[in-house]
């Protein structure tokens, strides 16, 4: 790498909402800046979560000196249970809540004495490696967030992830106005931010419009009320503390994540809460309805969380009946807007009122919109800009959004960029210089990485149309059949009613192993691959279906 | 059946969007209104289609007299190949241009010689058994939609399915409204409702809208302009034509069903356009970018549809090219968000620009809003109603409407009701009072009903962590292994990066058989059963998933 010049690279976040993953690089130094996971897309089949890909760090191992987190959500922190070993547990800097949340992560992978973490308020300076980096607080939908500034001898990188201007944010720290405009005054050389609302005319709304909505729902319900939100949306869980202490309710905490991020946020500070409000489930059982609060997970639909445990019968002391008000508390991430649906018709069915959708104003974004983009390019005037975290569409949309403002963006200093992009700054110099790997790197139960492509795709194939064994066992001398065929599937037909289609495909294989019986010589390859073929053909005729076709030869 | 009753039974349509179908009965007459598909939900894997059940109809087949068609929209006729030989082929009674679209499905089917359809226009009296049924136009997302006034001597049955109360619709036929308040006038028993708008408030916008916005697009776009919309909204596909021929452009039709239902409509007199306007894409080529417009299929994000072939540059004649401008003039149908928003992503990644979205005006609903389903009420004072075409959540939202009216409706008089609920009216009667089977038949390739619940249960099982199969062959008399075991596996891990998990399995396997060996009588079952549970849990505790395991045992 030239001299003067800073290095960035997203390892995940360009292109894609989740799994932000950042490095910024001069010389020998490397800081990292979040470490998060991305939920799997519809399509990567029975993938739990997908990491980031850090065969670039791997190779640069020497040179790293930090990761530094801006807060504490998945998409930002997730992924360092998995990276951290690999990288030697390079320290990590959060500020109080991020660091809590991070540690009882670490906590569950037994990694949590082998790391180093070093905790840091909003406006504190780090030194991390030969970078100073300055911290500033900004508001989003958890407390504790931070915009980081690090300074190298190329010029100011400004990193400011998941951020929005709310003037009257619930925990009564706005976005550090004045530390942005004082950034604008030193001439940054690059600004990474946030776009996914980059859709989204006008401006987000503050957090406090769901506070007055919550208590209007918690003046008029007259049985139990149950919101479910995001676990780690801290000021979302601190109004419905603060509605149902208004409104003579206690509450009950559902879902472990619920439980743990609760426990977190309050011994760290993050949460006021009266001494007598929390109840246990059990105890809640004995109170009058309209005296109960109760909040849970499953905002997103997930079939095994609390909310649609508690629709399905399923869930300890609380059950929804008639007479409840369920309020849904979030947006469905693009991907479950069906399970969320489903989740909600259940509890009408049950009899439940249902409060939800962006009509109901029980939840807003907690990502800057148009206007909030546009002021902050007005505040800081970056000299480049790369925006990320959002899909493809939200980055191009940002750059119209950049070169409409007669700022002097143009498409040589606003980058859409994908994962991977090695991006070079300097002075007069702003370039794409190269790319480096950057593949889905899938968890699936408890190990890293032996879940391929190759296998997510059988499963697509799988799932579409089942899979059908066809066993048979031959003379390893003579090649004749000993046994078999036997035809075994699954997912693809119902056997039982499938005599014909079944007795035709022995057939097919009988015919196969006939004429590669007048070969020489048995080759079982030859034979898989024959059987593999005529039964694939042979099913497709008759179903116009594609079933996975296994043959297993087995020779005696 | 008491006398005097009507009985009315939604097979499809209720509790769902899609798969209309209704029963209505009196005596000895039944009379069938819609005959729909619906579209698989994402966990029916590799389902095409999916059909209402038509057990209660096979029944009562002596009473079948007829199927009425509201308009040409697949959740409303897709059913018609299958339904009709199953049913002996009643007479069909279809407004023109739903006739000319089932007539060019059943052709494919090569069932249209077998089936007797009666062409009728809005406002003519239909006799079919028993009722008399007035038929009244109303404005949808398609042409020649209609409301149905079955006359019985309980009492008329209003079915309005699919309709909004556009007072400035494209073809300049709104919704027949001096037809609904004369048949307010006489106060209906029952209304059938479409309700799947329920949740958005005020009225839903005209479909002149749409043309407006096309104006400016088209006005101003510099290269090709490329809209995407459902083939069968042929309103929308008007538009389209209007605004190429004022901004002088030629128009290329892109997607089978797109040049189908053109050359339907065109042919029935439903389109206006110029004979020098449309253009084979060989021509469209060599023409000015800043002349040609295409319509084409995808808008739904569907990967082998027009659009994502033409992102994919996978489409004869014509590529996405930098310049271009998509609009995608259609909202995603629940589940189908991710996909369109993958295709939108490609586009822009290709140079598109893309507009799509609400903002953007490009798309308006075919379906009434909150104030239009109030208004209706209002206008048709119905005794009973029966919201539909909605989710659950619509329905039981519905239901909030109406009662909120006051009206006089009651949890007693709007009924929530799901498939197969057999309802019964007459002189202060309105009851359910039975349920009828009611399952989902899946259509597969070209089979229906081979694919079960159960089969579409093992495809899921497959799509989440795979297969795994051990094969092993043993001796029949003795239980002694004389071949394997062999293990195979597709969608589980990697196979070449797992030989511990492939060894370790083997020797759960070779242990199992000792122990089964020593048994007096070896039964393969048993055998399998052991090892199916063994090698289950092995693979469970060393990877913490769940893979379909499939003994495979030969004896020999």
């Amino acid at each position: 790498m030239t001299k003067q010049r800073l290095r960035v690279i997203p390892l995940g976040g360009a292109g894609e909402v989740g799994r932000n993953m950042w490095v910024v690089e001069y010389g020998e130094d490397i800081v990292i800046l979040d470490c998060g996971v991305m939920f799997p897309e519809a399509e990567m089949l029975g993938v739990d979560l997908v990491l980031p890909d850090i065969t670039y760090l791997r190779e640069n191992l020497h040179k790293v000196r930090g990761i530094v987190l801006t807060h504490g959500h998945e998409d930002h922190i997730g992924s360092l249970p998995y990276v951290l070993p690999e990288l030697g547990f390079p320290p990590v800097y959060a500020t109080p809540l991020t660091a809590g949340l991070v540690s009882h992560k670490l906590k569950e992978h037994r990694l949590l004495e082998q790391t180093k973490i070093h905790r840091f308020e909003a406006g504190d300076e780090l030194r991390v490696g030969i970078f100073k980096i300055e911290t500033f607080h900004v508001a989003h939908s958890i407390p504790d967030t931070v915009g980081l500034a690090i300074n190298t001898p190329a010029g100011i990188a400004v990193y400011l992830t998941d951020w929005k201007f709310d003037h009257t944010p619930v925990d009564k720290r706005p976005t550090d106005i004045a530390a942005i405009t004082a950034l604008g005054q030193r001439n940054p050389l690059v600004l990474m931010t946030d776009c996914v609302r980059v859709e989204s005319s006008g401006s987000t709304p503050s957090e406090r419009v769901v506070g007055d909505s919550l208590d209007s729902i918690f003046a008029t319900a007259p049985g139990r009320i149950i919101v479910a939100t995001f676990a780690s949306n801290i000021s979302r869980v601190q109004q419905v503390i603060d509605s149902a202490e208004a409104y003579g309710r206690r509450l009950m905490l559902a879902g472990r994540s619920m439980e743990n991020n609760f426990r977190i946020a309050l011994e760290l500070g993050y949460l006021r809460i009266q001494p007598t409000t929390l109840v246990r489930g059990s105890e809640a059982a004995t109170l009058p309805d309209d005296q109960v609060a109760v909040m849970c997970t499953g905002s997103q639909g997930e079939p095994m969380a609390a909310l649609a445990r508690m629709a399905n019968r399923d869930f300890p002391h609380l059950r929804v009946k008639q007479g409840d008000t369920v309020v849904v508390s979030a947006s469905p991430i693009p991907g479950n807007e069906v399970s969320v649906s489903r989740v909600i018709n259940n509890l009408f069915r049950i009899g439940a009122d249902v409060i939800y959708g962006s009509e109901a104003k029980v939840h807003v974004s907690g990502h800057a919109a148009q206007e909030e983009l546009k002021m902050l390019l007005a505040m800081l005037r970056p000299q480049n800009v790369i925006p990320f975290h959002g899909d493809y569409r939200h980055m191009v949309l940002y750059r119209k959004l950049a070169l409409g403002m007669n700022m002097g963006y143009t498409m040589d200093n606003v980058f859409v960029i994908e994962n991977g992009s090695v991006m070079e700054f300097g002075q007069n110099f702003a370039k794409l210089v190269n790319k480096v790997p950057v593949n889905y790197i899938y968890v699936d139960g408890t190990t890293v990485g032996d879940v391929s492509q190759i296998v997510v795709r059988d499963r697509q194939l799988l799932s579409r149309d089942g899979v059908m064994i066809v066993v048979v066992t031959i003379d390893r001398h003579s090649g004749e059949l000993v046994g078999g065929p036997d035809v075994l599937s699954r997912g693809f037909v119902q056997v039982r009613d499938a005599d014909t289609l079944i007795d035709s495909t022995r057939n097919v294989v009988r015919r196969i192993l006939q004429k590669t019986n007048d070969q020489t010589e048995v080759d079982a390859a030859f034979v898989i691959r024959k059987i593999k073929d005529a039964v694939g053909d042979h099913l497709f005729e008759q179903t116009r279906r594609r079933p996975v076709v296994l043959p297993i030869v087995t020779e005696v």
